[in-house]
């Protein structure tokens, strides 16, 4: 067997990305139980010279939804990144899953090769598919991912690595 | 062309370990500049319930270093988990880099499938190679060495997520 590029993106992505709305769900959950206004862990961060947690929400959504586009040419929806509150950021993961649930096998797999261009210090730049998404969609998608993991339990919200990683 | 596993696993986790080991050379300078003892980031934490850094980083290298034993069949080295001070992280990591160092494509490619035995809420549970990869290595690894750098970047240490996607 060989190894399939929509199990390693579509697959990744979505299982990544139902592991973070369960920790956003128990985030609101323990805002709510702390009387913790809806827009406070939304928008705490890890230093003040980070993004806060909106930014590495719509990060994490916009890198597997532009993979995707630029893997299929398909168009990518435009998301307007003015969420607030940890409701809101749960509805943009939700975008981003849909999204994902559009694509199919036959138009994913065997599309490794296919050369994408990307801006590398502001140049446009050749890579094939498959150097993309290991080389700069994963590292970045799964940065933004852990960051957000990391704000919620550095403010104290009770979310451990089994509920990132969902093992 | 057919999307290589040795490529999948071995360059990934060299990648990333090599921007890792910038990323504690970066901190160790800062850490000097600042007059801050050598054991004092190497046991920063998040959370005063998440690990150190050091244990984030003993992880991320033992993640990399059981997944390509497991997959290949070849023993995993021992190493003690006795680091103290970013200098011996980086000794860590260049650990983990020789040992991935010493496998080659033809040992690693095609072992997708092989099946492998995993402990899954302390049961033996049996999973191919490729989904071991992907559902538990991946999302262990990036956890582990993107909070890594959370944790030095939390503590002022100046490495942004370029320093991490080392792009």
């Amino acid at each position: 067997m060989t190894i399939s590029f929509h199990t390693l993106t579509v697959r990744t992505f979505t299982r990544m990305l139902t592991n973070l709305l369960r920790i956003l769900e128990k985030a609101e959950a323990n805002a709510a139980e702390r009387k913790i206004g809806p827009e406070v862990l939304a928008g705490s961060r890890l230093a003040p010279d980070m993004h806060p947690l909106t930014f590495q929400i719509q990060s994490a959504t916009d890198r597997a939804k532009f993979a995707l586009a630029r893997i299929t040419g398909k168009a990518a929806p435009s998301w307007a990144d003015d969420e607030k509150t940890l409701e809101q950021l749960r509805a943009r993961i939700q975008k981003g899953l849909d999204f994902l649930a559009t694509f199919s096998a036959a138009e994913v797999d065997g599309a490794e090769d296919k050369m994408i261009t990307v801006k590398v210090a502001g140049q446009d730049t050749e890579i094939n598919a498959q150097d993309y998404l290991l080389n700069s969609v994963f590292p970045n998608f799964y940065f933004h991912s852990t960051t957000a993991s990391d704000i919620l339990r550095h403010n104290g919200v009770p979310v451990g690595k089994r509920d990132f990683t969902g093992s």
